[in-house]
């Protein structure tokens, strides 16, 4: 049998196949690949009291940190540092900065609502035992940034995904993690020495906890209500509801209690 | 035997712990709970090229949305709105908006750099068969909101991790996301009626796809490599790198390789 050279058209088909192989992948998620996901989202809390002193072991810290660092971001940027602050006297320099901030806004809320501000716990810079500042280096990958062209607070946007994954990865590991923003970001700046283009996007606490709550401390002090997600919901215009072919879907919204609370238990 | 009313001190245990055991809980996760969400952390892909025009069932985007409500707020204030697009009309005017700012967005770049941005394909606004709009409405909780007193981009911020909620919700479920950052703000405004204090933070495509990229489509195109994460970490203070007590979570860091693979097979 004589040897035929593949035609050509075979041999662009073939090396369209490889390519595809090589860069395309068909991963099965299986249900409990979701409930794990969904688990964490809706147990994921803002910890501010609970704190223990217990370390966190390096490569718990590390899978952590490598959730944060596989975030989305502007034009493949990556714009996100990862500082690191274990040094009790840097802690106390925050925590006096949180502390003055407090006081400043603490004092534009009125009456009882300026009584229950006052006895919210904010924060838990110096129980736990790491504290993480994500930043965002508007020129980590130079002036001009693919997607980044129109809509200039991408590159911010970008270091909040790495804060989300940070958050639930944190939460699937058992981890605390509050978010400190009542506090001035020259504060940051100064005390952790970053530069004038870096913004200090979020200020973390993160460590073992006695417990996690089960509801949002905000909404458990009746500070705020969740709102119902069917109203949060518009089609094709800003406040154009439907109530026609929508309304399996703003059914299926307002049925969701049941969803998350089987995460819950 | 004589019956005895507690004593104050018990009703107080008694009550607290009732209390406690009302709002806490110790949810164990389980080693196939973090696979799932590290799975899904590390899967994600922005997605532009794979549509199939399948329509989502509305309990499956139910569930991706009521993920997205779960997201942290700042003061629990909940920002977002999500525009759901499935109106032809509405996308054609939004990708006419998106050539538009393309086409200036391309002539920022040089040379072959120029080159490889035209041969990208940035978005599938007509091909997905939703789009959704998040947004940020800075009104929704009243002028004063606890945590955004000093830092006024908190309420975007909020917004941002529900958009990155969702975009893991909707990878566990197998539908592909794609973030269009490439247009003006204003224009969504207009196409949206989006009123002039509600920032449109992100305008998402989404639907099935026919296979996701192993990799980010901008490392693979050469665009962009994937920073070492070691050196993306400080201590304490800014560009403080530590080689000494630090050493083994930098080589935790830079051995999570292996760690990310594992799950993307």
């Amino acid at each position: 049998m004589a040897f035929h050279f593949p035609k050509k058209g075979n041999t662009l088909e073939t090396s369209q196949k490889m390519q595809k192989n090589h860069t395309m992948q068909s991963i099965e998620f299986t249900q409990q690949d979701k409930d794990g996901l969904y688990k964490t989202i809706f147990n994921r809390r803002d910890v501010r009291g609970q704190f223990k002193p217990d370390l966190i072991p390096k490569d718990v810290l590390a899978r952590i940190l490598t959730a944060a660092h596989h975030a989305p971001s502007v034009g493949f940027m990556q714009p996100w540092n990862f500082l690191v602050v274990e040094s009790a006297n840097v802690k106390q320099q925050i925590h006096h900065a949180f502390t003055e901030a407090n006081e400043e806004a603490a004092n534009m809320f009125d009456g009882d609502k300026q009584q229950t501000y006052r006895s919210l716990k904010l924060e838990g810079i110096k129980e736990a035992p790491i504290n993480i500042c994500i930043t965002c280096d508007k020129n980590k990958a130079g002036p001009v940034v693919i997607g980044r062209t129109h809509i200039k607070t991408m590159d911010l946007y970008s270091s909040v995904c790495a804060v989300q994954n940070l958050w639930l990865a944190a939460r699937a590991e058992g981890v605390g993690l509050g978010w400190v923003s009542i506090i001035k970001q020259q504060a940051l700046h100064n005390i952790l020495g970053i530069p004038k283009d870096v913004v200090p996007v979020a200020y973390l606490c993160l460590g073992y906890v006695s417990d996690f709550h089960k509801e949002p401390e905000l909404e458990t002090a009746n500070w705020r209500k969740r709102l119902p997600l069917g109203e949060q919901i518009y089609f094709d215009q800003w406040q154009q509801t439907r109530t026609g072919e929508e309304e399996p879907l703003i059914q299926a919204l307002n049925d969701n209690e049941k969803f998350v609370s089987q995460y819950k238990k």
